[in-house]
């Protein structure tokens, strides 16, 4: 599959960072072209991977190949090298407004059906299923993840500090979990002793089997099967409401409704209807009717009951409002619109929303508008342990502090789907009381079991050994690499870990760890070493599962570094190419909206720059090109300036944005590859557009800075107008120029 | 010096203690007798103390032996077996009032020079300042600590829990320690190569040297300096004050004045002045003339200021009254008598306080006599963040389960006046700016120094060799003897224990250690450790240093038994003998004060019966006695009785009181020899007893209710009169007669 031509993959995403490569990607080619190498982009933004899926109902124009089923392909190419930016792990309310967006654009593709009825409606949910939430990285992920603050990035974090919110060893703020009845006291574990058949199982309480699941299983994969108590899930946010109406914190659910796209939707309904418990009760029959579905949010009942006379939905909203007397306070997503935390299921993202929180003093946004010390409810006890450690933390020894602290970079197990993240094929919401279990598919035989009443949430995970032996093969070579000391978080008293522990054990025997520091703990211990040894200035790498990796991945650098967009995030593959990710922070809606109501971007591509360099630089020892080595290189020392000199978007309409921070970066680039002497074609080529950029420096900014402070259309949100974007992106003639010449050149 | 006889030294006390050992020792003599066994009682009370410090002003009739230094020689006779009750660690004011009742008895003693200005008050000063503080613990305790809870005590508790206050995760206590400037940032420390003697100096600004101790080192003794500086202690009380009027928290302060009797006074001093900095500016002058000493409270201005004319006083007062204003509401002692946490010194003991703290949901008690949540201040970063780790281990996990929590047994180095409890000769409050160095007194070479300025609070301590190795067999013994793995609490950043980590780890190899779990932690992570086991019903052995041992002796207990005073506390002497301490809960002046006024004493004597019956058995076996081992056993089967069949006093007059409670004892320890078949001398000697206290148990019952709820009269607070106090403490005509019957007979 192998092209001879050296090649990277830039992939065309959603939202701001989508925006940003109309205005990035000609200044990179400007660049790579003069080493021969291409650019080539694949677009697997939620648009394009909708049309994708329903080709027989568009006209051949507006067919689109399945790029993203094309790039899995890649994935398993050695010289594979991916740019991959932020994309939206679609909600379904995500997934409808993108439907409804293209819909209005001419295309024929259909509604999205809540409750399928049909074998075709049935089809249809099929198709959008597989696009829904985290749709993307688990078939670009064919390896484990590295990821780590780029030297340049930490250095410039401790000279120049991100504000930290002082903490109180008096804050109330506390993370709260369920002691019982979750995934992490249900949990067992098994490791396969051969390849194996398995079959998953519910057993009526009448003996009636009905099979949900058939899998196969390869030798010394690890299979857990666990279940959430709906019963007691429900009774802990009653519990926990209680609590805040009595101690006055604000409450505030924190779940990860995209990426758990199965689970924790029907968490969040959850919480939805214990919170308005009695709209819900009163309601039930019309909600029935409706159509209304707690499970996205809030929002669905105001969608819902739109169809209804006013004075019904007067009605119904008061009773809505009549629920707030007997709750506490809850956190607000947007006080000035009254979003509240259980408005919309993809509105608060665990692993975003909690380092927030923390940085922000243990604090939330309240109905008022001011920051309030907060309840942070988050049911499942597995990982919601590791904020209460944070959290403690901070009381007792103070925020932060981001001049003088360490920095934990991460080996993630990712790989082969591994583990929770795997799971949404094998998560089932139980329709009536029974047996969920697992059986060898050869014999019958019980694999395990559990006891599970009517909606509770069962779920069984995967992990490929092939995944574990990489991820530990990883963590050594990052340890050695790097001289900093590992530990895997594996915690003793869960079942999946103790096997991983074993195994972590096992393969941890075949590398020289001779020198180094490889250590194995459980979650609380691991963080509190990690954080004990971060305040002294010490690195740790963690070595973690795929929740915890997302989790830590976005915890740490967003107390390091202010954001986790400036990581350094890379897939070494299994199968020996590399995926450069950029960006953990999300595809940011907020910046596509100031864009088009003030056509100013504020989204920051350092992540971008960063992984470019870093893709340059393998690609160049990969395919022994020392042009290529030479431009990352180049990008490298032209981010640093870029960094030094302050030359980030500004969040201010008027100020500079994402395409004049493009403009310096290229004129930057451009002068360090006509300052060196390594490659003299290559220095006699940029001389020029060294030259030019810096000449018209002032015209370009001006260019730039006038375009700014008005409406702009870009003709869609999800599948914006190409060149109405890419005019609106590009909006100094002279800089558009100088490229076209130089390439022309 | 051994006596052939067998014989218990019992020691005579102070307050609550003393006055139960006037009910109890007639029954534990009567019972011993018929094992030949001899209990002698030594008088070591404040007041014994004192007059024996006095002998030329005395008549002969007064004049008192030194029973403690008698007794001090006694624990280095192998056969030493002695009964330690709580005694007064007596502040300055407890001193005084001593002093002025034996006066009043007739007792020609000379008053407390507060500022001794003459050589004769100075010498008086220099006796009395032996009677301060924690003055019998030195002497006797020639030997290391192990204390646990003994196993019918932890059955009991389990059982029968004792009330814990609800944990709230949105609490807001915490504990506040200074970040720098305490002795824990400034400790050096070193381990003499060879026999040494050092001199501590001061050399000031201009070169003068003083001379301020010389001390005799051993080879293998550890020897550290440190201070605190008096800026940066006033600087954090300023900054804890102000953020307690600022987050609305309760402010509290925690020191240990009475045991670490020359620098927390000081501390609390600071607290005092800085608490009430504007009255102590404003009359600066006054109170120096007056002779206000804040070192002993608030208390000491109201004391003052008595002789003032009474306008000035009202002026004073309102002064007083007006600082409340710029400061945060303060913890209080008594509500109702408006007594402060700065009122006296010796009210708030941080061992114990901290404890009924945490017991009591993290919360103190404030001017209304409301519970609220607290800023407990502990200057001393060294200790106090083991507190702050377990008020957020409660917030995350609760409050600690009697019902199910484990145990935490201490191992504890004592022995030799170790570290800071043996510093009180090396303590000094600095008179100017300087330095504060230790030389070798042979070459002057340099052992460590300290830059200190005028208030710093510099002080030296001593850890013998002898002593830790004591200490690391102990700790192996009591690990193997209970199955229990065992923590050494050693801070790797504290200069100290960094070099008792190296020679802990040194003596560890001379034990087999096969099979135990042996392990040396920091403080935090021990505790952290201890905690996380504690919980889930696992026993942890804590080996620590002086001053964790008598902190974690109480923490632990008062969570898993309610109290520290059930402990069985025994101190294997180095020179063999043993000594057995009961209760750890102090001698309750409060429980005296109900005697006087209500004729009821509830103190519990459970402390007695479990270390007599320890004492016993040790007896018998050291001895070869086998009676004395079946008494011992006796007495353990009436303990548990008596807690089974709740005959523990009760703390409402009117109800069975300590009196009654040792008449149960006495009845079931009767009956338990009555009912066994070892000894049939014993046997039959004891049938008759046992069916004599049984038969009268309504009777008996009866006399002693009878006596209680009017004011008695015993003679003395300090030194109360034997006959009065005997007559009030055995009031049952029946129970006497038949004792006095048994004992003729």
């Amino acid at each position: 599959m192998t092209e001879k031509s050296p090649k990277i993959i830039y992939t065309l995403t959603d939202e701001a960072p989508a925006l940003a490569t109309f205005s990035l990607l000609p200044i990179i080619r400007t660049f790579t072209a003069a080493a021969e190498i291409s650019v080539e982009t694949s677009d697997i933004s939620v648009a394009a991977r909708i049309l994708a899926s329903f080709p027989e109902r568009l006209t051949e124009s507006q067919r689109v190949t399945d790029t993203l089923a094309e790039l899995g392909e890649l994935t398993l190419d050695p010289s594979a090298n991916i740019i991959k930016l932020p994309n939206i792990s679609a909600s379904i309310p995500q997934l409808k407004a993108a439907i409804a967006e293209l819909q209005s654009q001419g295309y024929d593709i259909p509604n999205f059906p809540d409750e399928p009825a049909t074998a075709e409606q049935r089809e249809i949910r099929d198709r959008y299923s597989k696009i829904l939430g985290s749709a993307v990285n688990p078939v670009l992920r064919q390896g484990n993840s590295d990821r780590r603050a780029p030297p340049a990035v930490k250095a410039f974090a401790r000279k120049f500090p991100h504000s930290m919110g002082k903490w109180s060893p008096a804050s109330r703020s506390h993370a709260a979990y369920m002691k019982g009845g979750d995934f992490y006291s249900s949990e067992k574990s098994t490791t396969m002793q051969d390849d194996t058949d398995v079959r998953i199982e519910f057993v009526a309480k009448d003996g009636t089997v009905t099979v949900k699941k058939e899998l196969h299983l390869l030798k010394g994969e690890v299979l857990d099967g666990m279940f959430m108590s709906a019963k007691a899930l429900r009774d802990f946010f009653e519990d926990t409401l209680n609590d805040c109406k009595e101690t006055g914190v604000m409450w505030s659910l924190h779940v990860k409704a995209t990426m758990m796209k199965v689970s924790h939707p029907i968490v969040f309904g959850h919480a939805v209807t214990v919170f308005y418990k009695d709209v819900f009760e009163k309601h039930a029959e019309l909600f029935k009717d409706l159509g209304v579905n707690p499970n996205n949010g809030l929002s669905s009942v105001y969608d819902k009951i739109k169809t209804l006379p006013h004075s019904k939905q007067e009605e119904i909203e008061e009773d809505i409002h009549a629920c707030y007397a007997g709750r506490p306070e809850m956190a607000m997503v947007d006080s000035v619109k009254g979003i509240t935390n259980l408005h919309i299921p993809s509105d608060v993202i665990v692993d975003a929303s909690m380092p927030a929180m923390i940085r922000n003093s243990g604090q939330m946004w309240g109905q008022d508008g001011k920051p309030k010390d907060t309840k942070a409810v988050m049911p499942e006890s597995t990982y919601a342990r590791i904020y209460q450690e944070m959290i403690n933390f901070c009381k007792t020894n103070g925020a932060f502090d981001p001049t003088t602290m360490g920095t934990v970079p991460n080996v993630g197990l990712m790989a082969m789907k591994a583990e929770e993240y795997g799971s949404h094929d094998k998560t089932f919401e139980m329709t009536a009381d029974g047996t969920m279990r697992i059986v060898n598919a050869a014999d019958g035989s019980l694999i395990m079991e559990h006891q599970v009443e009517k909606g509770d949430i069962w779920r069984a995970c995967q992990t490929k050994d092939a995944a574990i032996r990489d991820w530990v093969k990883l963590a050594v070579t990052r340890s050695r690499q790097s001289d900093t000391p590992a530990i895997f978080w594996l915690d003793k008293e869960r079942a999946h870990d103790r096997e991983l522990r074993a195994k972590v054990e096992e393969y941890l025997k075949e590398y020289d760890t001779d020198g180094l520091d490889i250590r194995i703990m459980s979650y609380i211990p691991a963080i509190r070493r990690t954080m004990e040894r971060l305040i002294r200035g010490m690195d740790t790498i963690s070595v973690t599962g795929n929740v915890l990796r997302d989790y830590l991945t976005d915890l740490f650098p967003i107390m390091e570094l202010g954001t986790s967009a400036k990581m350094l995030s890379i897939v070494p593959m299994l199968a020996g190419g590399g995926m450069y990710e950029t960006g953990a922070g999300g595809s940011a809606p907020k910046h596509v909206q100031q864009l088009v109501q003030e056509n100013h971007l504020r989204w920051d591509s350092l992540g971008e720059f960063l992984a470019l360099a870093v893709s340059l630089e393998e690609l160049g020892i990969k395919e022994n090109l020392p042009k290529a080595q030479l431009l990352g290189k180049a990008l490298d020392a032209a981010t640093e300036k870029l960094l030094e000199n302050n030359k980030s978007p500004s969040r201010k309409t008027g100020e500079l944005d994402n395409r004049g921070s493009h403009f310096f970066l290229g004129m930057y680039w451009a002068q360090e590859l006509a300052a060196q002497d390594e490659d003299a074609e290559l220095k006699a080529r940029f001389e020029p557009l060294a030259k030019a950029l810096t000449d018209n420096q002032d015209t370009i900014l001006k260019e730039m800075s006038d375009a700014q402070g008005h409406p702009v259309d870009i003709g869609g949100y999800y599948h914006p107008d190409a060149a109405k974007t890419s005019a609106v992106m590009c909006p100094s003639a002279t800089l558009n120029s100088i490229l076209a010449n130089f390439k022309a050149a």
